[in-house]
């Protein structure tokens, strides 16, 4: 009856289309979303877009997406590069991409009928599900880490959601979402897991295709940590492409902090493992071990992209430029992605005269200043 | 040479259009633009909307506006309200509407050359000039009391703009920006007195009349202190009602809090005097003196307007109930104009079956929050 089903990325094993699956019931691998049937579609940007809920009339919206572009022309210039655009994903409702995902993610749980949801996150993933809950009525819980800055537990509170505090890792956190919303017999809506919410994140590559008249940019470079962005475009551009309304794939980039580098190490190869990770100032791709990670070194491939590790000093460096010299108050994690447009230029990956475009992830008010406001 | 000229409020008499004339030569009132030839224009949701710079393809831009509009089903129940809408002006590049009126204002002033200007502000509107002249290259002195919030402080400074922090009232915090840019022959850019401002606060009437098929809602209801957005509101609905877009203005009300109700008081009678006035929880419309009272009182009565003011209790109880139910974090001056709907409403000014439009003016993130996210 439904038009979509959930494919395992691995094995290729199709599962029915719900919220009680998180893997792959064969290997346990991350699934995703596959439309098998005609089914309702919602225009993005003036494309018609296939969706996995069913009432497209009834979605939950808080006005997310359609976010604008501008130029960067100080820091082109600065990286020797022709044209530098951004994407500016913090204009969003709860102030990071994060919106995207979760919009279509909490569409499918109401449509389910779902009235309670786990999800771990220590910052935009959780401010923005606990936004959406509220607005559908839905109880949420947020598993976090105590350590997590007081700011962002706090907006998480604002919309209504049951904070719960772990002490330990962040992986004692995830564990501890995990055992409560199996012994609750609650549904886990994870922005890691969940393949729903990379269906909302495809978005982004349908305005990005509008914006440019069907060619978009050569580069588009992410932020990486568990891939919620890169995944959702690496979809959005794909559906583009097999109905013709892109002519090429733009190569996709992944950006990742030194201190937490798993994908750049899988990928690019070198002696980096988990143990080595270290705290970021990058806190939203401060991710040792994503869920999806291989998922995300097979997209580079297929996207022919590079990925990057940047030092804690160059995404400060790079936050300070993007406030002084552009006017766009980032958080870390996006300057992040600025910081390694600056190695994949050095690498010769990015040419000169390439056209090139980053999303900014998220606000800089939700995160600290990581320089001297003073200096 | 030019198409704009300044005009007079309340006397009539024109100007030159240029930054150093603050008010009237003759009695000292606030100017407006007016477009005495034919200019540039600008797509604006559709619409060609003349603006007062010359080269359009040049004007300073961080992609503001272009925000949603949300329906509040929750709070328009509570309310008795048929159809309540909430346009989003929180998703704009600094979290406020102000980044409307700064971009067409330094638009003008990189236009004219200006190198360096001051403005005072203890909030969003320096936090938006600081970005937009770190955009433009232009230096910015941001003028603000000593006793400003820090966090409020800390995103001035963030993009770069020079702050002086004054010791004393918000007048003596004005009356040292005034003497400072005297003195250093610099220009006051100023949200509350330049017509320019205003002039880019308008589009957000373009936007409206596009989003309702040019039938805009019964009711627009502003929280006002200096009446940056209502003001300019006022000027978008008239020039799409004189140029035949619109069948008929809206009803543009005034929401202040009554720990500041100058306006309220001076459109309503009452007792209220300046020197009654209390420290509010909505910093935004915290102004005891605005500089274009008496054109907001003038606008009122033109648009059919009602002021009404509202209890510091029931702006921090409407900013939870935005959060909690509809999922929006607004700062309290936001949530001060739903809480004046509710007295509107009281008053049998909104009936129950009009459509009621607000503007949520600022994100949470920027402030305080008012109520127990605890509780």
């Amino acid at each position: 009856m439904s038009h979509v089903s959930l494919r395992c990325e691995s094995c290729g094993a199709a599962h029915p289309s719900n919220m009680d699956i998180l893997g792959c019931h064969g290997c346990g691998c991350p699934l995703d979303v596959e439309y098998t049937a005609a089914g309702p579609s919602v225009p993005i940007a003036g494309y018609d877009v296939r969706m996995p809920f069913h009432e497209p009339a009834a979605t939950l919206s808080l006005g997310e997406g359609n976010t604008p572009v501008v130029e960067l022309s100080k820091i082109g210039e600065a990286l020797g590069i022709k044209r530098l655009d951004v994407k500016l994903e913090f204009m969003n409702p709860t102030g990071s991409y994060k919106d995207r995902g979760t919009a279509v993610m909490l569409s499918v749980a109401r449509e389910l009928g779902i009235r309670e949801i786990v999800e771990d996150s220590s910052g935009n993933a959780g401010a923005s599900v606990s936004a959406y809950a509220a607005r559908s009525g839905i109880k949420a819980h947020i598993f976090a880490p105590a350590s997590a800055p007081a700011a962002k537990l706090k907006q998480i509170r604002v919309y209504g959601a049951e904070v719960h505090a772990i002490e330990g890792s962040r992986d004692d956190t995830t564990d501890a979402a995990i055992a409560f919303y199996k012994r609750n017999g609650l549904v886990y809506a994870s922005h890691a897991w969940s393949p729903f919410f990379f269906e909302g994140t495809k978005t982004f590559a349908f305005e990005v295709a509008r914006r440019y008249g069907g060619e978009p940019p050569s580069h588009v470079v992410f932020p990486v940590g568990n891939g919620g962005l890169f995944l959702g475009a690496w979809r959005g551009f794909s559906e583009l492409l097999d109905d013709g309304r892109i002519g090429r794939m733009p190569r996709l980039h992944a950006v990742q902090a030194a201190n937490a580098m798993p994908i750049t190490a899988r990928s690019r190869g070198g002696g980096w493992s988990q143990a080595d990770a270290q705290p970021t100032i990058a806190g939203g791709i401060s991710v040792a071990a994503p869920a999806r990670g291989g998922q995300v070194v097979d997209v580079l491939r297929r996207a022919n992209g590079t990925a990057v590790a940047v030092a804690e000093t160059e995404i400060a460096s790079m936050q300070k430029a993007l406030a002084r010299d552009e006017g766009i108050f980032a958080e870390p994690t996006s300057a992040a992605a600025l910081a390694g447009i600056h190695h994949l230029a050095a690498e010769g990956v990015i040419a000169p005269g390439d056209s090139v475009l980053a999303p900014i992830t998220g606000f800089g008010l939700k995160d600290e200043v990581r320089f001297d406001v003073e200096g």
